[in-house]
């Protein structure tokens, strides 16, 4: 078995976490860092992660939130917040920042800035946004993977009400929404009932369809 | 560095594929097995994954994917597809299976399916779609580094017209829509432009904001 399918074995979606366990930040950095290279879209990376550790804050989300007790038991908070719009700022902004850091520019790569800015912004923001949310899920994804090889619980939720979030994170007038939250720490095992129950995944011959 | 950042290190969008190479089976086999045990919302895995290898396929999508030559030149491609909507009786399989891998019914879990078979069907297809797409993209996270580790080059495509994807694999009949493409393979170097160039993220402090 590989290493990847070790962690993702090992992962479940915790439902009762220790609140007297904190992670060593710099686990948490490599858990971030995982997010920060992961892919997105044209590599614009639309999207911000908001690592909250106040328990004020978490309070107020866990209120919007079902009550979900991981968000204020978990050691640290991440908040996956996509942006509202591609606007042609933003998308200017990813492509100079590219062309600085490798030290020139390239016509193929200024005909797909172009091409982005021709297409993306007309499309609206709402259709934009809902490109952009997808961006976080991968992520979403690849946190779930490096959470794990650091031996870190999380447990990643969509039950929140967004508009309530954008609001005690200021998210819109930083033309942020809120799409994620992945509550980060360590199980207590004797008080979560889906520690030791089986994971359940549809098998290989339903979720795969081979077109040979 | 943890392995997970090692591999994300390595992996780039692979720009050109070497077609004489062929990722073995049991690489293929535990990248497919990282995607089907990672997340999806309430563990429904609302998406399937496609394995193309047959060439007359991929000449099609790829007349329909702006002619990108990863998706003939790759050894294997999937095709990530959601679900086109939640209906009680999707909700139901999984809920049942559950139940029979389990071998138990749970209150709490038997008031959650109830939560969703209210809450999901009404809210309509195309928000049932988006939703379960978004899963998808989880999945091509874990894909991501899963391939990494096999030391296998991946291409994630959004670049291709959804409705001719679908023609193509007959996927509405099947309650199906195309999100992603992802073509496995290995990378013809001394042909690629981009392998070469550095990987161009964000810093650290503009990605992520801290709430302390």
């Amino acid at each position: 078995m590989s290493d990847v399918l070790k962690f993702l074995q090992w992962r479940y979606a915790t439902k009762k976490m220790d609140p007297s366990r904190v992670v060593p930040e710099e686990k948490i950095e490599r858990i971030l860092e995982a997010v920060r290279l992961t892919a997105t879209s044209s590599g614009l990376q639309p999207y911000q992660v908001f690592l909250v550790t106040n328990p004020q804050v978490r309070e107020q989300i866990r209120a919007v939130a079902w009550n979900q007790a991981q968000i204020t038991d978990c050691s640290h908070l991440l908040v996956f917040a996509a942006w509202d719009d591609y606007t042609p700022e933003r998308i200017n902004q990813m492509f100079d920042y590219t062309n600085d850091v490798r030290g020139f520019r390239n016509e193929g790569w200024e005909n797909y800035r172009q091409m982005l800015l021709n297409g993306y912004p007309p499309r609206g923001p709402e259709v934009n946004y809902q490109h952009a949310a997808r961006q976080a899920y991968i992520g979403l994804g690849t946190a779930l993977v490096a959470a794990a090889e650091e031996q870190v619980d999380c447990t990643p939720m969509e039950g929140f009400v967004p508009d309530q979030v954008d609001e005690i994170l200021g998210l819109r007038a930083q033309g942020l929404r809120s799409v994620l939250l992945l509550p980060l720490g360590y199980r207590k095992a004797d008080e979560d009932w889906l520690v030791e129950l089986p994971k359940v995944r549809r098998p290989r011959e339903q979720f795969v369809k081979e077109i040979r």
